[in-house]
């Protein structure tokens, strides 16, 4: 007997037991290994709409690829041409989708946890599921790191994560680091120190990248997020690498079994050296893999949640 | 055997025999009652095309999801980015569309009429189904409403029917009038004067709301239109609310067996104060998916047409 | 047994061989026969994208079509809301692409040869279609191009082609000239001298169009391509159609076989009087009608290649 997850809504990995995140890891790998239909035949079709407020190829892309695969129908909303142009509310517009017979939807959104008003509400009928909140959360992305990482290591107790970069403004640091510490991972970070703060303390350490960086078994670089930094950069690209960047003078001091991660898009030569990207300690191809069978595994376990 | 209404362009409600809307009707109610599949399948794939020069979120997602319900491929024709951006007209592009081997297009414009020199082209073979023609007419809106009183009360003779708010600008109130009257439905209007002109004395009296509110069987709310409103606004919001709107305390003075209709997007505690909007004698839900299932009916009377 | 073109990627026709072509436009004409499945149903979801750089309605609907048309799945990339702005790189956004599953990817860029290291890379693993690289090539357009004119005449050689109009700006012109030139067809050039230069002359006299109009059975009217030409405009459109456009005086001294294409979108009675492109020797619709069979033919021998 297959044993899914399930789960009204997909909104934050903080909220789910860890029981319920090995059963979603278990079941994206099932998906992977045979990357084909293991679901149950829907009986009726299931109509999934993507709402995305900010700009996304991977994420967006990625739920649409796992929807597909599930033999999902797609309504795309073009955000800039629906009524909520008019005005209307997202309460509202999901009201209007949950009415049209969309069972689930995906949503990105630069409000933290905009979801709190809609999973409630008895008019609307639709599972949600988190493309992203703001500097919220981004618990799709989340799991399918957990799961690239567990891919590689078998286990998650005692490895060395290192978490580098823009840190506060990174939705994917804050669910990775709690995500890890546990499952019983080690969490250091890195980076400049006007993008760290208090709150990562009680998480881990600060520290230069030349300090950690041969003793990790994970490296996770962030994305500087130029969209999110309002006043002008206080870093050239250049400087930006030599200081928090993984160089490749950098790269040689890793550990034999560590690897690279980043949730991309990545600025090349800033936060990696581009020859990097595609060298085999790189696992930044194989998270875009996983991210489709990740989120087929999320939207099987909101779609058998009822 | 099934009886379907076959229409060769669904442009105007006006233009169908009362036989062919009841037909409609019928079928809507059929695809409603099963969700599924009725229509005999199509030995070849059906493309319908979706042309929306205006914003929507609900009349292009219900054709959307009609179209898939009845197993259409649907092209969604990007207007921003498409030839009609090198200054095509709407006539080459439905000249393209049909070469392409589009079957069915629908069309929401600003011009009012925009079909009529698309459905007697020659070399244009597709079926034109009307998504709303400026302040000309809303077909579809107007079956969908037409389809929600008629659950509600199983018929339309001397149902006493109030249409209030911004009815110069709206492509529903005339469509409805017209069609609820055909039907032998009583029409009232309301709401400030400035949005009501001689065109409307013909259909039925002009009356303050207050006058009405305990007389009617069906309250059908229109969406005050910003967008079309080029001068300033004459209300304020709480203005409008208190002197044309649907409140609280005039929602009380209803009939029992009234219910309140709203094409949406509701502008909330404008047209009707928002707690009324889930209250149990609203049918604002039940016409959004009777939308669906209407689109379905028409859709299908189209394609059965040849 | 079924002969399939099988071509890694489909990216300019001067790199096809002459019998690539051939077999191409031979499946082409089966597709249009039958119009229906051809092609063995691939035992796994294929899944496209679409990344159009440029306004397109026909080029970008015409593949959408044939992909649908083959049971592909398709991943509209919107080239405005996608990653692209976040300053990512076309290399990259095909990383990704490939990562997610994504086999195929048309591609419409004004980067000429946009695509030279895209197809070397070990990292993409997706077939690239070519649907127009800027003043480049448009191969799609060529291959449709020829599968009209063979129609019409069983073979090229010998066939008197004129192109007319905007040369320098035009990617059909220069595949048009080479891929007949290679087929034995004899090639005229005509329109104003500003848009024509010696790049030109290796395959055909330059002439006025009322020297040639009388001894063509081709006669390739170019679009005058606005949004190309920087400095004002030269002509008023009476001009250019007095000049150098198809007028109904002009159409009169048409050898009766001879034929009239044109690429569209169509400037009526600027390239052509408007009353001609809906006459018997017009070809325009029939070239839209075969843009899908080729680009069916097209998509079927890249997925063929491997």
């Amino acid at each position: 007997m297959t044993l899914i997850a399930k789960i009204d809504h997909f909104v934050s990995v903080e909220d789910l037991t860890n029981e319920q995140i090995l059963l979603l890891l278990k079941r994206a790998s099932a998906f992977k290994q045979k990357d084909s239909w293991l679901w149950d035949s829907p009986k009726k079709q299931i109509f999934a709409a993507n709402l995305f407020f900010e700009n996304s190829t991977r994420t967006h892309n990625s739920f649409y690829i796992a929807q597909r695969k599930l033999g999902m129908d797609v309504l795309e909303l073009d955000v800039k041409t629906s009524s909520l142009q008019k005005g209307e509310t997202l309460y509202d517009t999901l009201v209007t989708l949950s009415a049209l017979g969309v069972n689930v939807v995906v949503i990105r959104s630069n409000v933290k946890r905009y979801w709190e008003n809609l999973i409630n509400a008895p008019i609307i009928d639709c599972h949600v599921v988190n493309g992203g909140d703001g500097s919220g959360g981004h618990p799709s992305q989340c799991l399918l790191d957990l799961m690239t990482i567990q891919e590689e290591f078998g286990a998650f107790s005692d490895l060395r994560v290192a978490i580098v970069g823009d840190l506060i403004h990174s939705r994917v640091a804050r669910s990775n680091m709690q995500m890890l510490t546990r499952f019983g991972a080690k969490i250091i970070f890195s980076g400049p120190k006007e993008w760290h703060n208090e709150e990562f303390d009680h998480y881990g350490q600060f520290l230069p990248l030349d300090d950690l960086i041969d003793k990790v078994d994970v490296l996770m670089m962030l994305r500087v997020q130029h969209e999110r930094h309002n006043n002008q950069q206080n870093f050239s690209k250049e400087e930006y690498h030599k200081l928090y960047g993984l160089t490749k003078e950098r790269a040689k001091r890793l550990q034999k079994r560590a690897i690279i991660m980043h949730p991309a898009p990545i600025n090349r030569d800033v936060e990696i050296a581009s020859v990097l990207v595609e060298s085999p300690k790189s696992k930044i191809v194989e998270q875009m893999k996983n991210g489709v069978y990740a989120r087929m595994a999320i939207l099987e376990a909101v779609m058998s949640s009822r």
